[in-house]
């Protein structure tokens, strides 16, 4: 998705892709085929780039410790990374900074967890601190036996060095009104912008739906939200997109709305989708300007609402009749395909529609997604 | 500029490249290379299509023949294509249907042009029926002495079948008030769609700037312009974008607002690239979905007012100064580069701006393109 962008910038892209057929090789011309936690396949294909950006969060860190010795220019840099890599580390620096986060503890056995729970409640969220995504890595757990495999991994990792040596975290479970993001876009130079903060609607872990702006959304919330995720981008030296994930909750004493930080992603993000069709700048055009140091674009909406929702994988693999009856159905909404093979649940791309009615805009975004599903049909 | 609503769509392009480094070829992964004129590569080239459209009216009808003989789909079809290729058939079928034309003769002699500019008034416009664009191909002439050489390579080709041996266009020069354009997309299926009517505003046979919509049209006109296109469209079988530019005139006798057909494009056309971030669809995205025969998309537009302003190229080669300049300066102007090498005079990109105030994106567009090109600075 950063190659429309990169088409109208005159920016030449070149992608690491995992295969040939990969969504992004597809319509890439530059397109050296390797993995990410290939060492050498990672160099050989830094050495002819200006800048090397990242579309997850996964590259090892001892490729990114390379890649930096070798004078490779890095955005986000390997130093900012980490907290979207490690949420532990992400716990401990938003500690440090002053953000408000869930209650939380870094967990190395039975007993420390047993220890949290007892002190926050159950049932806790248990989570690994490196390689999750969309609900993995993810535990919802009333008792430290729920997590027995984790937590001897853990102990075996203290002592081999491998991804969970330095334990788990574990978190209060948040009674959250609804979830939101902000989405900031922050240059080397140290300019950054944000968008309207977002209502994200999850379903078992995984976003569905995605309002732009929050409905109703308190201006304080707002404002604070969107100060905490300039201060983030700030004092973490986040370089392109961030994503800042958060769950809005009624203060426990006053019950006034605040919030507290959920996820970071350094990286165009699921919930910025929206951009693309509803905002002046795009999260994809703006991650390309960011991480070239050029000036940042307008990141105004283009219209008084818009409404994202995903395209999951349904039962049938064959997209194309539903592709035609959408259109037909619909003229006003915007289909984004990924090139993606279609598997039940798994992402394969996603609708936007703006305009100036909430309601009727869920109910076409919403009609669009699940025809392309398989779940309704008419 | 079909690449990026192509990647949305999850259509796999291919471009028959004039060079390796076309601007096509930098951004989409199948480009091998070929001339247009080559009938052996545009028929391998052919074979791996599903669809075969075209960037511009220029190749040769025998060409376009064979494909249809080895059963090609081409959008536009050559029984189409041929009112976009030759000016002189495309005034003998507007004629036909109705569509008002400003006056006009075949002219094979200088006794036909003679003839011609006594009954009209002189001087009049004399342009050769193919290969012209941007100005080229046509002369306005006081006397059949000005085009003495295209009428003795008239007379020639007359003999020998070459391109002139259908003779020359001539035309009244019409004193028009302003040009026009309207934009019509239609599918094999007949669906059509059309855009706002602009205005163009053009310097030396060049369009440097478009307004969207055309300021103060009188609706009657817009209704009766567009009509016009849609009709065009239908009778002449055209499948995809096609452009009608236009002269708005005042009625000889009443002085009402009246208009006559100057040009047809039948491809995504200049006039229409404010619909990249003006339009919920774009140009190039119901370009592709009329020529894969796929139901048309939203045309309405995003904002009050629209403006692009080309960017020529001015006498320096080095843009990216100028580029960070614009962007730093104005956050809110959409910069679409073509990855073309910079030559004076030469289209290299264009710069879009939306919003309420028309005065103001006007000088804001303006501004860019300007800087862009070097003919200002600050």
């Amino acid at each position: 998705m950063c190659q429309p962008p990169a088409v109208a910038l005159g920016v030449t892209l070149s992608v690491l892709a995992e295969a040939p057929d990969a969504a992004a090789a597809l319509v890439v011309p530059s397109s050296p085929v390797g993995e990410h936690t290939d060492l050498g396949a990672v160099r050989e294909f830094a050495r002819h780039c200006d800048v090397v950006t990242f579309d997850h969060e996964h590259v090892p860190a001892d490729v990114l410790a390379t890649l930096q010795a070798d004078g490779v220019t890095l955005h986000p840099s390997p130093s900012a990374l980490v907290f979207a890599q490690d949420k532990l580390a992400m716990r401990r620096r938003l500690a440090d900074i002053g953000v408000a986060c869930p209650r939380w503890a870094r967990v190395g056995h039975a007993g420390d967890l047993r220890a949290f729970g007892d002190a926050v409640g159950w049932p806790v969220v248990v989570k690994t601190p490196r390689g999750g995504y969309d609900g993995k890595g993810v535990r919802v757990v009333s008792s430290p036996e729920e997590v027995k495999d984790w937590l001897e991994a853990s102990e075996r990792d203290a002592v081999s060095g491998g991804p969970l040596a330095d334990g788990l975290l574990a978190e209060e479970r948040v009674d959250f009104v609804r979830e939101l993001a902000v989405l900031v876009a922050r240059s080397p130079s140290g300019q950054a912008a944000t968008w309207p903060v977002v209502e994200t609607v999850q379903a078992d872990g995984v976003c569905t739906e995605v309002l732009a702006p929050a409905p109703g959304l308190d201006p304080g919330v707002a404002a604070t939200v969107t100060e905490a995720a300039l201060r983030i981008a700030g004092e973490l030296g986040v370089t392109g997109v961030m994503a800042v994930e958060l769950f809005e909750v009624s203060h426990p004493r006053t019950g006034a709305p605040a919030y507290v930080v959920n996820e970071l992603a350094m990286r165009p993000h699921n919930s910025g989708h929206w951009t693309i069709d509803g905002s002046v700048t795009s999260q994809f055009e703006n991650h390309l300007r960011a991480v070239l140091d050029l000036p940042l674009g307008d990141t105004s909406p283009t219209a008084p609402w818009t409404v994202m929702a995903n395209v999951l994988g349904g039962d049938y693999p064959e997209l194309y009749p539903a592709y035609r009856h959408i259109m037909a159905r619909d003229p006003g909404v915007k289909i984004h395909l990924y090139g993606k093979g279609v598997r039940p649940g798994r992402k394969i791309g996603h609708v936007n529609v703006s305009g100036s009615d909430l309601a009727d805009l869920r109910a076409r975004a919403g009609h669009a997604a699940d025809y392309l599903r398989g779940v309704v049909t008419e």
